[in-house]
Protein backbone atom coordinates (compact mmCIF):
# COMPACT_ATOMS: atom_id res chain seq x y z
CA UNK A 1 0.00 0.00 0.00
CA UNK A 2 1.18 3.37 -0.84
CA UNK A 3 2.13 5.66 1.94
CA UNK A 4 1.32 9.66 2.58
CA UNK A 5 4.07 11.42 4.52
CA UNK A 6 4.41 14.65 5.25
CA UNK A 7 7.17 16.97 6.60
CA UNK A 8 6.11 19.18 9.04
CA UNK A 9 7.71 22.26 11.26
CA UNK A 10 7.70 26.13 11.56
CA UNK A 11 9.63 28.26 8.91
CA UNK A 12 13.34 27.57 8.80
CA UNK A 13 13.36 24.13 10.70
CA UNK A 14 14.77 22.46 7.40
CA UNK A 15 11.34 21.11 5.24
CA UNK A 16 12.88 22.09 2.10
CA UNK A 17 16.01 19.62 2.73
CA UNK A 18 14.50 17.04 4.79
CA UNK A 19 12.03 16.56 1.84
CA UNK A 20 14.86 15.73 -0.64
CA UNK A 21 16.46 12.99 2.00
CA UNK A 22 13.11 11.40 2.58
CA UNK A 23 12.45 11.36 -1.40
CA UNK A 24 15.77 10.02 -2.00
CA UNK A 25 14.92 7.28 0.83
CA UNK A 26 11.73 6.79 -0.84
CA UNK A 27 12.68 5.87 -4.61
CA UNK A 28 15.73 3.74 -3.17
CA UNK A 29 13.02 1.23 -1.12
CA UNK A 30 10.06 1.52 -3.68
CA UNK A 31 11.96 1.96 -6.97
CA UNK A 32 10.20 5.41 -7.98
CA UNK A 33 9.96 8.57 -6.25
CA UNK A 34 6.63 9.98 -4.90
CA UNK A 35 4.63 12.50 -6.10
CA UNK A 36 5.93 15.70 -4.20
CA UNK A 37 3.39 18.15 -3.28
CA UNK A 38 3.26 21.25 -1.10
CA UNK A 39 0.73 22.99 1.00
CA UNK A 40 -0.98 25.26 0.47
CA UNK A 41 -0.94 24.69 -2.99
CA UNK A 42 0.27 22.14 -5.10
CA UNK A 43 -2.23 22.13 -7.91
CA UNK A 44 -2.91 25.06 -10.45
CA UNK A 45 -6.43 26.32 -8.49
CA UNK A 46 -4.60 25.33 -4.92
CA UNK A 47 -1.61 27.52 -5.79
CA UNK A 48 -4.28 30.21 -6.95
CA UNK A 49 -5.64 30.33 -3.51
CA UNK A 50 -2.12 30.18 -1.97
CA UNK A 51 -1.20 32.85 -3.29
CA UNK A 52 -4.41 34.83 -1.41
CA UNK A 53 -2.85 33.81 1.40
CA UNK A 54 0.56 35.51 0.90
CA UNK A 55 -0.23 38.89 -0.29
CA UNK A 56 -0.59 41.55 2.06
CA UNK A 57 -3.24 43.83 0.62
CA UNK A 58 -3.29 46.59 2.56
CA UNK A 59 -7.07 47.82 1.69
CA UNK A 60 -8.63 44.73 2.23
CA UNK A 61 -6.94 42.83 4.70
CA UNK A 62 -7.66 38.61 4.86
CA UNK A 63 -9.22 38.22 8.15
CA UNK A 64 -7.75 34.84 9.93
CA UNK A 65 -10.95 32.73 9.17
CA UNK A 66 -10.63 33.65 5.78
CA UNK A 67 -7.07 32.68 5.69
CA UNK A 68 -8.32 29.37 7.58
CA UNK A 69 -10.85 28.43 4.60
CA UNK A 70 -8.74 29.34 1.96
CA UNK A 71 -6.27 26.85 3.06
CA UNK A 72 -8.76 24.43 3.61
CA UNK A 73 -10.22 24.79 0.09
CA UNK A 74 -6.79 24.42 -1.16
CA UNK A 75 -6.03 21.71 0.48
CA UNK A 76 -9.71 20.12 -0.27
CA UNK A 77 -8.56 20.43 -4.04
CA UNK A 78 -5.14 18.89 -3.49
CA UNK A 79 -6.41 16.24 -1.67
CA UNK A 80 -8.98 15.50 -4.68
CA UNK A 81 -7.10 15.98 -7.41
CA UNK A 82 -3.68 14.58 -6.67
CA UNK A 83 -3.00 13.17 -3.21
CA UNK A 84 -5.95 10.33 -3.54
CA UNK A 85 -5.59 9.77 -6.94
CA UNK A 86 -1.62 9.01 -6.51
CA UNK A 87 -2.21 7.00 -3.28
CA UNK A 88 -5.14 5.07 -5.33
CA UNK A 89 -2.43 4.40 -8.14
CA UNK A 90 -0.12 2.87 -5.83
CA UNK A 91 2.43 5.92 -6.10
CA UNK A 92 3.87 7.33 -2.57
CA UNK A 93 3.22 10.59 -1.87
CA UNK A 94 5.52 13.76 0.16
CA UNK A 95 4.30 16.55 1.45
CA UNK A 96 5.93 19.63 2.42
CA UNK A 97 3.26 20.43 4.87
CA UNK A 98 -0.50 19.54 5.43
CA UNK A 99 -3.06 20.06 7.83
CA UNK A 100 -0.97 19.96 11.12
CA UNK A 101 0.15 23.01 9.85
CA UNK A 102 -3.16 24.30 10.30
CA UNK A 103 -3.93 22.96 13.27
CA UNK A 104 -0.50 25.11 14.73
CA UNK A 105 -0.73 28.00 12.41
CA UNK A 106 -4.47 28.46 11.98
CA UNK A 107 -5.31 27.08 15.40
CA UNK A 108 -2.68 27.41 17.93
CA UNK A 109 -1.23 31.21 16.26
CA UNK A 110 -4.14 32.62 15.20
CA UNK A 111 -6.32 31.13 18.27
CA UNK A 112 -8.94 29.69 15.83
CA UNK A 113 -9.14 26.31 17.51
CA UNK A 114 -12.87 25.62 17.62
CA UNK A 115 -12.85 26.41 13.52
CA UNK A 116 -9.62 24.76 12.40
CA UNK A 117 -11.09 21.63 14.31
CA UNK A 118 -14.73 21.54 13.08
CA UNK A 119 -13.76 22.42 9.49
CA UNK A 120 -10.73 19.85 9.27
CA UNK A 121 -12.81 16.88 10.89
CA UNK A 122 -15.81 18.25 7.96
CA UNK A 123 -13.63 18.50 5.01
CA UNK A 124 -10.97 15.05 5.85
CA UNK A 125 -12.83 13.18 7.42
CA UNK A 126 -10.52 10.98 8.83
CA UNK A 127 -7.91 11.25 6.26
CA UNK A 128 -4.42 11.75 7.50
CA UNK A 129 -0.74 10.86 7.13
CA UNK A 130 0.22 7.60 7.31
CA UNK A 131 3.52 9.75 9.15
CA UNK A 132 4.25 13.09 10.07
CA UNK A 133 8.01 14.43 10.56
CA UNK A 134 7.92 17.42 12.50
CA UNK A 135 11.13 19.27 12.98
CA UNK A 136 10.99 21.19 15.81
CA UNK A 137 12.76 24.07 16.24
CA UNK A 138 12.65 27.55 18.48
CA UNK A 139 10.72 30.14 16.35
CA UNK A 140 13.76 32.86 16.65
CA UNK A 141 16.32 30.38 14.98
CA UNK A 142 14.16 29.13 12.62
CA UNK A 143 12.91 32.94 11.12
CA UNK A 144 16.67 33.29 11.34
CA UNK A 145 17.37 30.64 8.80
CA UNK A 146 14.62 31.73 6.77
CA UNK A 147 15.22 35.26 6.96
CA UNK A 148 18.25 33.86 4.81
CA UNK A 149 16.45 33.13 2.06
CA UNK A 150 14.87 36.18 1.58
CA UNK A 151 12.44 38.67 2.04
CA UNK A 152 9.48 37.10 4.51
CA UNK A 153 5.79 36.63 3.53
CA UNK A 154 2.68 38.13 5.60
CA UNK A 155 2.69 34.62 7.45
CA UNK A 156 6.84 34.70 7.84
CA UNK A 157 6.26 38.00 9.38
CA UNK A 158 4.06 37.15 12.30
CA UNK A 159 5.16 38.23 16.06
CA UNK A 160 7.44 35.44 17.55
CA UNK A 161 4.96 34.40 20.13
CA UNK A 162 2.67 33.63 17.28
CA UNK A 163 5.43 30.99 16.42
CA UNK A 164 5.77 30.32 20.00
CA UNK A 165 1.59 29.17 20.08
CA UNK A 166 2.52 27.59 16.93
CA UNK A 167 5.38 25.50 18.09
CA UNK A 168 3.35 24.80 21.47
CA UNK A 169 0.62 23.06 19.26
CA UNK A 170 2.40 21.40 17.46
CA UNK A 171 4.32 19.57 20.61
CA UNK A 172 0.81 19.01 22.19
CA UNK A 173 -0.51 17.40 18.78
CA UNK A 174 2.82 14.98 18.68
CA UNK A 175 2.44 14.16 22.03
CA UNK A 176 -0.84 12.44 21.84
CA UNK A 177 -0.27 10.99 17.69
CA UNK A 178 1.72 8.04 17.50
CA UNK A 179 1.99 9.10 13.74
CA UNK A 180 3.91 12.06 14.60
CA UNK A 181 7.64 12.01 15.35
CA UNK A 182 9.19 14.56 16.69
CA UNK A 183 12.45 15.60 15.60
CA UNK A 184 15.06 17.84 16.89
CA UNK A 185 15.86 20.18 14.68
CA UNK A 186 18.39 22.57 16.30
CA UNK A 187 21.24 19.97 15.38
CA UNK A 188 23.57 20.03 12.48
CA UNK A 189 21.59 19.40 9.26
CA UNK A 190 23.59 15.80 9.68
CA UNK A 191 22.17 14.41 12.89
CA UNK A 192 19.03 16.04 11.61
CA UNK A 193 18.97 13.76 8.99
CA UNK A 194 20.72 10.91 10.91
CA UNK A 195 17.56 10.83 13.06
CA UNK A 196 15.16 11.27 10.43
CA UNK A 197 16.28 7.98 8.47
CA UNK A 198 16.15 6.16 11.98
CA UNK A 199 12.32 6.84 12.06
CA UNK A 200 12.14 5.54 8.88
CA UNK A 201 13.31 2.36 9.36
CA UNK A 202 11.41 1.77 12.27
CA UNK A 203 8.39 1.85 10.47
CA UNK A 204 6.65 -1.80 9.71
CA UNK A 205 6.30 -0.73 5.71
CA UNK B 1 -30.21 49.80 14.81
CA UNK B 2 -29.03 49.44 10.69
CA UNK B 3 -30.56 46.23 9.23
CA UNK B 4 -28.88 43.64 7.13
CA UNK B 5 -31.22 42.55 4.13
CA UNK B 6 -30.97 39.54 1.68
CA UNK B 7 -32.28 39.03 -1.34
CA UNK B 8 -31.75 34.95 -2.74
CA UNK B 9 -32.88 32.76 -5.02
CA UNK B 10 -31.99 30.55 -7.91
CA UNK B 11 -30.54 32.22 -11.18
CA UNK B 12 -33.08 34.20 -12.92
CA UNK B 13 -35.40 34.24 -9.85
CA UNK B 14 -35.22 38.46 -10.55
CA UNK B 15 -32.54 39.33 -7.39
CA UNK B 16 -31.17 42.11 -9.38
CA UNK B 17 -34.30 43.99 -10.15
CA UNK B 18 -35.60 43.38 -6.64
CA UNK B 19 -32.52 44.86 -5.51
CA UNK B 20 -32.81 47.84 -6.86
CA UNK B 21 -36.41 47.87 -5.72
CA UNK B 22 -35.36 47.69 -2.05
CA UNK B 23 -32.46 49.96 -2.09
CA UNK B 24 -34.93 52.84 -3.33
CA UNK B 25 -37.20 51.49 -0.24
CA UNK B 26 -34.41 51.78 2.19
CA UNK B 27 -33.30 55.18 0.78
CA UNK B 28 -36.74 56.53 0.82
CA UNK B 29 -37.26 55.34 4.69
CA UNK B 30 -33.52 56.18 6.30
CA UNK B 31 -32.40 59.02 3.64
CA UNK B 32 -29.37 57.25 2.84
CA UNK B 33 -28.64 54.28 0.72
CA UNK B 34 -27.42 51.01 1.95
CA UNK B 35 -23.97 49.72 1.56
CA UNK B 36 -24.72 46.50 -1.47
CA UNK B 37 -23.17 43.94 -1.67
CA UNK B 38 -22.75 40.56 -3.68
CA UNK B 39 -22.01 36.84 -2.95
CA UNK B 40 -19.05 35.20 -3.41
CA UNK B 41 -17.55 38.55 -3.44
CA UNK B 42 -17.65 41.96 -2.47
CA UNK B 43 -14.58 42.63 -1.30
CA UNK B 44 -10.70 42.83 -3.74
CA UNK B 45 -9.72 39.58 -1.93
CA UNK B 46 -13.13 37.88 -1.95
CA UNK B 47 -13.89 38.97 -5.72
CA UNK B 48 -10.26 37.09 -6.54
CA UNK B 49 -11.80 33.81 -4.50
CA UNK B 50 -15.54 34.31 -6.60
CA UNK B 51 -13.39 34.00 -9.49
CA UNK B 52 -11.88 30.57 -8.79
CA UNK B 53 -15.35 29.46 -7.98
CA UNK B 54 -16.90 30.23 -11.60
CA UNK B 55 -14.07 29.53 -13.91
CA UNK B 56 -13.49 26.17 -15.36
CA UNK B 57 -10.22 24.78 -15.19
CA UNK B 58 -10.32 21.15 -17.30
CA UNK B 59 -6.87 20.45 -15.99
CA UNK B 60 -7.97 21.19 -12.35
CA UNK B 61 -11.96 20.69 -11.48
CA UNK B 62 -12.03 22.26 -8.50
CA UNK B 63 -13.94 19.93 -6.24
CA UNK B 64 -17.20 20.50 -4.27
CA UNK B 65 -15.42 21.06 -0.76
CA UNK B 66 -13.33 23.86 -1.90
CA UNK B 67 -15.60 25.29 -3.80
CA UNK B 68 -18.00 25.24 -0.43
CA UNK B 69 -15.03 26.28 1.44
CA UNK B 70 -14.02 28.69 -0.70
CA UNK B 71 -17.05 30.59 -0.70
CA UNK B 72 -16.99 30.39 3.01
CA UNK B 73 -13.40 32.03 2.73
CA UNK B 74 -15.20 34.72 0.77
CA UNK B 75 -17.94 35.47 3.15
CA UNK B 76 -15.62 35.60 6.21
CA UNK B 77 -13.57 38.34 4.18
CA UNK B 78 -16.81 40.53 3.31
CA UNK B 79 -18.80 40.02 7.16
CA UNK B 80 -15.37 41.04 8.62
CA UNK B 81 -14.26 44.27 6.00
CA UNK B 82 -17.90 45.45 4.70
CA UNK B 83 -20.66 43.92 6.50
CA UNK B 84 -20.00 44.46 10.21
CA UNK B 85 -18.22 47.63 9.63
CA UNK B 86 -20.66 49.12 7.83
CA UNK B 87 -23.51 48.23 10.39
CA UNK B 88 -21.64 48.92 13.71
CA UNK B 89 -20.81 52.50 11.84
CA UNK B 90 -25.11 52.65 11.43
CA UNK B 91 -25.53 51.93 7.62
CA UNK B 92 -27.57 49.47 6.13
CA UNK B 93 -26.32 46.72 4.20
CA UNK B 94 -28.63 45.14 1.45
CA UNK B 95 -26.66 41.63 -0.04
CA UNK B 96 -26.98 39.97 -3.45
CA UNK B 97 -26.90 36.20 -2.08
CA UNK B 98 -25.25 35.70 1.47
CA UNK B 99 -25.31 32.09 3.39
CA UNK B 100 -29.07 30.57 2.81
CA UNK B 101 -27.22 30.60 -0.79
CA UNK B 102 -24.52 27.92 0.62
CA UNK B 103 -26.95 26.08 2.41
CA UNK B 104 -29.38 25.57 -0.76
CA UNK B 105 -26.19 25.13 -3.40
CA UNK B 106 -23.49 23.33 -1.56
CA UNK B 107 -25.62 21.81 0.80
CA UNK B 108 -28.74 20.82 -1.06
CA UNK B 109 -27.83 21.35 -4.58
CA UNK B 110 -24.12 19.42 -4.01
CA UNK B 111 -25.01 17.26 -0.92
CA UNK B 112 -22.61 18.62 1.41
CA UNK B 113 -24.76 19.76 4.09
CA UNK B 114 -22.56 18.37 6.93
CA UNK B 115 -19.61 20.46 5.50
CA UNK B 116 -22.11 23.11 4.80
CA UNK B 117 -23.60 23.45 8.61
CA UNK B 118 -20.27 23.04 10.37
CA UNK B 119 -18.33 25.75 8.76
CA UNK B 120 -21.07 27.80 8.94
CA UNK B 121 -21.60 27.35 12.33
CA UNK B 122 -18.28 27.68 13.19
CA UNK B 123 -17.62 31.13 10.70
CA UNK B 124 -20.47 32.44 11.37
CA UNK B 125 -21.05 31.90 15.14
CA UNK B 126 -24.57 32.89 14.86
CA UNK B 127 -24.42 36.16 12.11
CA UNK B 128 -27.55 36.64 10.22
CA UNK B 129 -29.36 39.08 7.92
CA UNK B 130 -32.13 40.87 9.83
CA UNK B 131 -34.43 39.85 6.55
CA UNK B 132 -34.23 37.92 3.94
CA UNK B 133 -36.09 37.88 0.76
CA UNK B 134 -36.10 34.39 -0.89
CA UNK B 135 -37.22 34.80 -4.83
CA UNK B 136 -38.80 31.42 -5.57
CA UNK B 137 -39.19 30.07 -8.94
CA UNK B 138 -38.58 26.59 -10.83
CA UNK B 139 -35.24 26.53 -11.68
CA UNK B 140 -36.50 25.97 -16.15
CA UNK B 141 -38.44 29.26 -15.57
CA UNK B 142 -35.01 31.02 -13.92
CA UNK B 143 -32.93 29.62 -15.80
CA UNK B 144 -34.91 30.46 -19.18
CA UNK B 145 -35.10 34.32 -18.02
CA UNK B 146 -30.78 34.03 -17.12
CA UNK B 147 -30.12 32.35 -20.26
CA UNK B 148 -31.22 35.85 -22.08
CA UNK B 149 -28.72 37.48 -20.12
CA UNK B 150 -25.63 35.62 -21.88
CA UNK B 151 -23.36 32.84 -21.27
CA UNK B 152 -24.08 30.40 -17.98
CA UNK B 153 -20.80 30.13 -15.89
CA UNK B 154 -19.98 27.24 -14.22
CA UNK B 155 -22.78 26.93 -11.74
CA UNK B 156 -25.71 28.10 -13.82
CA UNK B 157 -24.49 25.05 -15.94
CA UNK B 158 -25.55 22.07 -13.14
CA UNK B 159 -28.33 20.35 -14.40
CA UNK B 160 -31.58 21.13 -13.66
CA UNK B 161 -31.44 18.57 -10.43
CA UNK B 162 -29.07 20.53 -9.00
CA UNK B 163 -31.52 23.45 -8.64
CA UNK B 164 -34.11 21.24 -7.49
CA UNK B 165 -32.72 20.10 -4.84
CA UNK B 166 -31.53 23.79 -4.01
CA UNK B 167 -34.97 24.98 -4.36
CA UNK B 168 -36.28 22.20 -1.71
CA UNK B 169 -33.88 23.31 0.58
CA UNK B 170 -34.49 26.92 0.36
CA UNK B 171 -38.26 26.15 0.75
CA UNK B 172 -37.66 23.74 3.64
CA UNK B 173 -35.23 26.25 5.79
CA UNK B 174 -37.87 29.26 4.99
CA UNK B 175 -40.65 27.20 6.31
CA UNK B 176 -38.92 27.05 9.84
CA UNK B 177 -37.40 30.49 10.09
CA UNK B 178 -39.19 33.78 10.71
CA UNK B 179 -36.84 36.05 9.21
CA UNK B 180 -36.87 34.59 5.49
CA UNK B 181 -39.86 35.42 3.39
CA UNK B 182 -40.89 33.80 0.16
CA UNK B 183 -41.61 35.58 -2.77
CA UNK B 184 -43.54 34.19 -5.54
CA UNK B 185 -41.00 35.13 -8.25
CA UNK B 186 -43.04 33.32 -11.37
CA UNK B 187 -45.30 36.24 -11.08
CA UNK B 188 -44.98 39.16 -13.42
CA UNK B 189 -42.13 41.85 -12.35
CA UNK B 190 -44.96 44.63 -11.12
CA UNK B 191 -46.84 41.65 -8.50
CA UNK B 192 -43.06 40.11 -7.32
CA UNK B 193 -42.13 43.90 -6.11
CA UNK B 194 -45.85 44.80 -4.40
CA UNK B 195 -45.08 41.65 -2.38
CA UNK B 196 -41.80 42.82 -1.54
CA UNK B 197 -42.73 45.83 -0.31
CA UNK B 198 -45.59 44.42 1.40
CA UNK B 199 -43.44 42.27 3.43
CA UNK B 200 -40.94 45.46 3.80
CA UNK B 201 -44.03 47.34 5.11
CA UNK B 202 -44.83 45.34 8.09
CA UNK B 203 -41.41 44.98 9.32
CA UNK B 204 -41.24 46.23 12.69
CA UNK B 205 -38.26 48.86 12.05
N1 LIG C 1 19.88 21.66 10.65
C1 LIG C 1 20.24 22.81 10.05
N2 LIG C 1 21.25 23.54 10.50
C2 LIG C 1 21.57 24.70 9.92
N3 LIG C 1 20.93 25.21 8.84
C3 LIG C 1 19.91 24.53 8.34
C4 LIG C 1 19.49 23.30 8.90
N4 LIG C 1 18.43 22.83 8.19
C5 LIG C 1 18.20 23.75 7.23
N5 LIG C 1 19.09 24.75 7.31
C6 LIG C 1 19.15 25.93 6.44
O1 LIG C 1 18.15 26.81 6.91
C7 LIG C 1 17.50 27.43 5.82
C8 LIG C 1 16.01 27.13 5.88
O2 LIG C 1 15.82 25.73 5.68
P1 LIG C 1 14.61 25.21 4.80
O3 LIG C 1 14.84 23.76 4.52
O4 LIG C 1 14.35 26.13 3.64
O5 LIG C 1 13.44 25.37 5.89
P2 LIG C 1 11.90 25.22 5.70
O6 LIG C 1 11.68 24.57 4.36
O7 LIG C 1 11.48 24.38 6.86
O8 LIG C 1 11.34 26.61 5.80
C9 LIG C 1 18.13 26.92 4.55
O9 LIG C 1 19.12 27.86 4.15
C10 LIG C 1 18.77 25.62 5.01
O10 LIG C 1 19.91 25.28 4.24
N1 LIG D 1 -40.85 38.66 -12.49
C1 LIG D 1 -40.20 38.64 -13.67
N2 LIG D 1 -40.84 38.31 -14.80
C2 LIG D 1 -40.18 38.25 -15.96
N3 LIG D 1 -38.86 38.49 -16.13
C3 LIG D 1 -38.16 38.83 -15.02
C4 LIG D 1 -38.79 38.90 -13.73
N4 LIG D 1 -37.82 39.23 -12.81
C5 LIG D 1 -36.68 39.36 -13.51
N5 LIG D 1 -36.89 39.12 -14.83
C6 LIG D 1 -35.87 39.14 -15.89
O1 LIG D 1 -35.18 37.90 -15.80
C7 LIG D 1 -33.79 38.11 -16.03
C8 LIG D 1 -33.02 37.62 -14.80
O2 LIG D 1 -33.33 38.46 -13.67
P1 LIG D 1 -32.20 38.87 -12.64
O3 LIG D 1 -32.76 39.95 -11.78
O4 LIG D 1 -30.90 39.15 -13.35
O5 LIG D 1 -32.10 37.52 -11.84
P2 LIG D 1 -31.06 37.11 -10.75
O6 LIG D 1 -30.30 38.35 -10.35
O7 LIG D 1 -31.91 36.53 -9.66
O8 LIG D 1 -30.19 36.05 -11.38
C9 LIG D 1 -33.62 39.59 -16.28
O9 LIG D 1 -33.58 39.77 -17.68
C10 LIG D 1 -34.84 40.21 -15.65
O10 LIG D 1 -35.21 41.41 -16.29
MG1 LIG E 1 10.60 24.93 2.67
MG1 LIG F 1 -28.36 38.96 -10.20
Amino acid sequence: MAKFIVIEGLEGAGKSSAIALVRDFIEKKIGTVPVCTREPGGTPLAEKMRDLVKITDESDPLCDEAECLLIYAARAQLIANVIKPALNRGQWVLGDRHNLSSLAYQGGGRQLMPLVESVSAATLKGFKPDLTLYLDIAPKLGLERAAERGALDRIEQQAVDFFERARRTYLNLAATDDSIAVIDASQSMAAVHKDIIAVLQVQGW
